[in-house]
């Protein structure tokens, strides 16, 4: 193996995080190598450890080590009432406001056809088998306030309204445009208390 | 291992990358186990690699994999020049103008009292040692010109000339390409000053 190979490889493959660019990989490869060959070991393993275990959770499709994950498994949970949002990020938003103690349905994605991604892409299928339980009454939209969040919400809606399920959606107190992710808390919260009939 | 904690430990490794906060964490340690688990584990290995792999160059003090480097190995090159720049990017710069065949020094830093670099972190004494081999003529001062940059410059000059080495810094004046009007006025003022003959 050539002289710079190495180092140069690594820059390459730094390359594939989000949002990170030939110079960023550069600064990233020279700064671990140089300052912090521990913190490089640490990232090392992290992502083999969650690369090969991390999996979907059967129920809720988020990213869990188990079959089934923790908040699935959970006793104390409302089993009537799910709520279904984007990523796991939106999850922990979601959760962070303390105001909802149902279950969730992940979507791992958006309806969003300028990009290829369809109904099959965020487990539509699965996700109407799940509401058709017996046990979940009532279906709460979290996609997001954006085009693709928004349609993404109207397609489920149409889907669950089919099969008799009650369709709420997150209240507009969430500023249009923005993404749950990046929305503070108590806009969240009052959200939640004031979803509406979708 | 709870259930969380894979996904937990990801997201806070990632955040020893320079420049990566705990939301940029997240996003890139979803974006990997949901797009690009291939990319994750290409990462990983390439980390383990580099960090395992990637020593300082005995002549140069450069990244490398062997105990010298490609380039201070190289036959063809001018053993009378020394080019000192601050970053093995810095070094990469300079040889893509292919203007310059001779040898360099990397600094692996820059001399930044505020940060607690001082000149043992740059390699000072090994810097001097490598300058006063009997082949080394010149010395090219290339570090930035910035104030850190411009003070390592003062310092190592200081100590170069002192063994009777020719000690030279790159041309400060007005980039290539650009026009006056936009030009900060500090580089006009340095390009009428060190204005030559046309």
């Amino acid at each position: 193996m050539s002289d710079t190979s190495v180092l140069e490889g690594l820059i390459q493959a730094l390359r594939r995080l989000p949002g990170v660019g030939v110079k960023s990989a550069s600064r990233m490869a020279y700064h671990l190598l140089q300052h912090d060959r521990e913190g490089a070991e640490l990232i090392s393993q992290a992502l083999h450890q969650a690369a090969s275990q991390v999996q979907h959770c059967e129920r809720c499709h988020t990213f869990t080590t188990q079959t089934v994950c923790d908040t699935c498994l959970d006793d104390g949970r409302d089993t009537t009432r799910l709520c279904v949002v984007e990523t796991p990020a939106d999850q922990s938003a979601v959760e962070r406001t303390a105001a909802y103690k149902g279950l969730y349905f992940v979507l791992m994605g958006r309806i969003s056809p300028l990009d290829g991604f369809g109904p099959k892409d965020i487990g539509l299928e699965k996700l109407m088998a799940r509401a058709s339980d017996g046990m979940v009454k009532e279906v709460i939209l979290a996609t997001n306030f954006t085009a693709e969040g928004e349609a993404t919400a109207h397609v489920l809606s149409e889907g669950l309204k089919k099969r008799g399920v009650q369709v709420t959606r997150l209240a507009r107190g969430v500023p249009v445009g923005s993404e749950l992710e990046y929305v503070d808390l108590g806009t969240i919260a009052h959200a939640l208390v004031d979803r509406r009939d979708a």
